[in-house]
């Protein structure tokens, strides 16, 4: 194991070689890897875990899908911050009998993903594992002092925006659970297969002082509308007929409202913003939509066309495990 | 699964929230954890797996050893830069099953130890693993800009040097290999079950210019002494009778030489030091041996007690999975 997981990470250095970030003094090869961050600046760290069997299955997904979607989940939550990303660092984890194939594909597809925002793969562990692939992804970011974008600083009053459409991953998922002998063709369904992270427009966000609170939808609408309105001490109200639906497939049709409502994996940023914010219907070439407010008190509601209000309970996302 | 996982990270929170770090401005509950670190310092980043049946067995490890090693391993790698831990991120995916007291076992061990190096635990991810324990754990750290020890700056004439004793916890892993059915006593085997990281020794070999390189003993003397060897590109001769062998057990015997060469685990400090450094028996309380010099070329060797020669290869530490 040891010899292997040795030829696995001279690999996967001389992989991480071509993609460099000049804040890296040392990366991978010493007991811990060395950042040199700018001064003035907050440290962004996030960890995600990719699961075989969990966060994605190999033949549904291929090993650049897998790759891409490991790191993708970590840039958006940088996104999520307003932040910028600096480093990652992988923690892998295979069966004895993984083929070296897979893993060059995997990582091709992690590196090109990094390599297009500037991330260099600056350290991780590896291990065998007794059963499945095993990734945790680890990006560490920065953002001005104090100036990140949080959950918890929404307040009553604030209109509720998303970024692109919703409900296409999850929407996809359960295509590939009604059939899963029919491959699908990656090309057709990319917020599932290869989701960009908002990288570029988070950071908008925050310089222009646009979101007053942001998070990304890796969980679902419902549930992250949750998670700003509990860390804000905040309720809110969503407006059903607003809510952008995602298209997928070929021919391209639109996604039904419950997998925009509760669909997980889009990693699209949510966020708030004071009312008297202008915001455009584009930002950085992607559309930003009203879809509600903040109000007092806590709870969630959803308003449908015919002006009828109900709670809306978060009812999460559990990826395919069940 | 959502809900298990939000009570999981609700109860994690708060066990968290007896630790804490000014370095932390935002911990757990945000898409990003926020660190401000002082200027003038590198930020060092370690990641380390424990996984269940790799790194530990449930029936060999008591919840508060597994906690306890689990962050040990990250803590042991910024000892190993000579640097000072900050904040720690713990990935955790759990089996479906899993029983509350485990968790809570676990992370009373784990928060125990981050509390005494007053390490924040500031973040992570849960998940639910379709078989065993998986856990990733993620320190960060910090050194004065440019002064992190690394692997790589050993030169020829340099004596080699390894903190308190070798071979203890891979000679205890034996033990529970040959008779797994006996419960060992935790307390008789402490480098085995709660090793202690060893933070202070390393902070004073860097602050004081002793080493000129340094890692830390977890994958086994002899694999351990090849990776300074290959990041510096100089050989080794080590010199067998000088290698402190740990005791274990009650009564207490001394391990076989082989441990102390290739076995894994100890988390002590293996580093280099220039030939002209006169260096005390203790350092922080802990016996530091002379154990060889660094030579040029890239072979290394074991002279033993007849002044016999021979090659040392690096025979790796493969855990328990095999």
């Amino acid at each position: 194991m040891v010899n292997s997981e040795r030829a696995l990470i001279r690999k996967i250095r001389l992989q991480a070689r071509t993609r460099r970030n000049r804040s890296v003094v040392a990366g991978i090869g010493d007991d811990c890897a060395v950042l040199r961050l700018p001064s003035q600046m907050d440290t962004l760290v996030t960890t995600d875990f990719s699961l075989e069997g969990v966060h994605f299955r190999r033949d549904w997904h291929s090993p650049e899908c897998v790759g891409h979607r490991c790191l993708a989940r970590g840039l958006s939550d940088i996104a999520a911050m307003g932040g910028v990303p600096v480093a990652a660092f992988l923690s892998l984890a295979l069966p004895g009998n993984m083929r070296q194939v897979w893993v060059n594909r995997f990582m091709t597809g992690l590196l090109n993903l990094a390599g297009h925002y500037r991330v260099a793969l600056a350290g991780g562990d590896t291990a065998e594992s007794l059963q499945g692939i095993l990734a945790d992804i680890i990006v560490l970011g920065t953002a001005p002092k104090g100036k990140a974008l949080l959950r918890s600083s929404a307040r009553p009053g604030d209109r509720i925006y998303v970024s692109g459409e919703l409900g296409g991953s999850a929407a996809t998922l359960e295509q590939l659970r009604n059939s899963p002998a029919k491959k699908l063709r990656e090309s057709q369904y990319p917020r599932h297969f290869f989701p960009e992270p908002r990288i570029e427009l988070g950071r908008i966000l925050r310089e222009n002082g646009i979101a007053s609170a942001m998070i990304d939808t890796s969980d679902g609408l419902s549930t992250d509308i949750s998670h700003i309105c509990e860390e804000s001490g905040v309720g809110a109200e969503l407006e059903q007929e607003t809510i952008p639906r995602a298209c997928i497939g070929e021919p391209s049709r639109q996604v039904d409202l419950s997998f925009a409502l509760h669909g997980g994996e889009d990693y699209e940023l949510l966020f708030t913003a004071a009312p008297g914010k202008r915001l455009p219907q584009q930002i950085a070439g992607i559309r930003i939509t009203q879809i509600g407010k903040i109000t007092r008190g806590n709870k969630i509601y959803l308003r449908d066309a015919s002006d009828i209000k109900r709670k809306l309970r978060p009812q999460g996302w559990e990826h395919f495990s069940k």
